[in-house]
């Protein structure tokens, strides 16, 4: 049992939190999605991708993606769902313009974790999100870590429509600054890891046997989820203490667990904030 | 359909590939397990932790794992199995030393990837696994990427005995120089990232209700497996053309998908050395 005991350091959990170090997210931001294997809930990003928002909330109206399937899924990279065939009738499909970034807003709650990180000047949290930064350009960015959530496209920057894919392994970095990322998964990973993968030998990563595919049985905003249906999930607040002391620890491995303790640099995308459940 | 081509790309496939862009590990290092959830191949890592390859090879010879399961999975961290309540008897389950990063040897084969890496002076691959090098202190060691095989402990360096863990999520970089790594999934990650986990709220990790936790079937040393349940994975050679074209690609993002052709760093736990299958 030591061992067990040991290892859940590891997690540099802690259990004296505050009711104030969680935030419910706006019930306008999340999306529900009912899959195959089983409850997955999305917190969308406005504030970064608007237009991507607009359409892939008015796609969920129109039920756009009910009885579509993760079409194309590669363990370690991708679960990309959707409509492979573009044959989907839909209003609500016309070619997005790329919101790759944004100029850093005046009232930016931007959260300074790594400076320089490994792929941009600075990384850290905006609002709740795991974000870049660049001081120079004065952009920053939502990055392609675990469970980002984003538009598909071709070559032309601004050519997403329908098809979305959510990143499953080490983070996809290089995909940052380069696509829409509009939204995180912040319940239900385990569901996305669950997907049905593509063979070994297919590098397209296409599932060509349909019936392999993983189903998507319905995706809904919030407000139109039955409350039977409904969850209470909770995301860490990016300043709490609780936040800042994982944060503060991680830098220093300061726990006699660790042995060799590290040069001071984190991942956030190893660090990304916790989500709980909350219960009546 | 555009778009599927154009994502396509981002997995840097190539089609032209020598035949010995491609090694067949040797069967001595090969590890088959069977779980409820799918088959798993590791490649062990003698060259780095021999005591523990050692170990974990005479633990599964007398069929220590079979029957037992992976009762600590934390999505995004790691899949740990074994004896949870140490009761089970063995008479290979004593202390080990500590192997968490050996000298340079003068035949190593590291192949340097990324200097300075984001946690380490110098990362790259040996032998065909991730890893870390420190030209100060001469020693090198494998990384915690994705699919690492390794030995839980307490807080005692030199604890380990049976339990072990696979890492599932992104990449535990702070266990670098901390566990004894020996080896890394090269066939089956969707099967380990299958596995079930732990209920969200429950910080430590332990699936109490054992009825839930996924199951070892077996694991056999790849010589002890029949050949009907035999398959024949190859990895990527480090050396081989493909991958330094994977690398080179990557480091410049020089394809016409990429709007932003990022900053030159490589994060090797992305650019894993691939695997296939080969059939007769």
């Amino acid at each position: 049992m030591l061992k067990l005991l040991s290892l859940l350091l590891l997690t540099f959990s802690f259990t004296v939190v505050a009711d104030d170090d969680w935030r419910t997210p706006a019930t306008e931001n999340l999306v529900y999605m009912q899959l195959d294997t089983g409850l997955v809930v999305v917190e969308l990003a406005p504030f970064m991708a608007p237009k991507h928002v607009a359409q892939f909330k008015a796609l969920i109206k129109e039920g756009f993606y009910d009885g579509l399937d993760f079409y194309r899924v590669i363990d370690g990279f991708v679960a990309q769902a959707g409509d492979v065939n573009e044959q989907k009738a839909s209003q609500h499909k016309g070619a997005l313009a790329a919101e790759f970034t944004r100029s850093v807003a005046t009232d930016s709650d931007f959260m300074l974790v790594q400076s320089p990180d490994f792929m941009a000047p600075q990384s850290g949290f905006l609002y709740g999100f795991p974000a870049g930064r660049d001081p120079d350009t004065k952009q920053e960015w939502l990055l392609h870590c675990p469970g980002t959530l984003a538009m598909a496209r071709n070559n032309d920057a601004n050519s997403a429509t329908t098809d979305f894919y959510i990143t499953i392994g080490q983070a996809t970095r290089h995909l940052d600054r380069n696509m829409s990322s509009f939204g995180r998964v912040i319940y239900g990973m385990p569901a996305i890891q669950a997907l049905h993968r593509a063979e070994l030998n297919n590098s397209s990563g296409v599932i060509e046997d349909v019936s392999k595919r993983s189903k998507i049985l319905w995706i809904k905003a919030a407000e139109y989820v039955a409350p039977a249906q409904r969850i209470s999930v909770q995301v860490q607040q990016q300043t709490s203490a609780a936040v800042a002391q994982r944060l503060a620890s991680a830098r220093t491995l300061d726990n006699e667990f660790f042995h060799f303790k590290g040069n001071g640099n984190l991942d956030v995308c190893y660090y990304q904030l916790k989500s709980r459940l909350v219960t009546d």
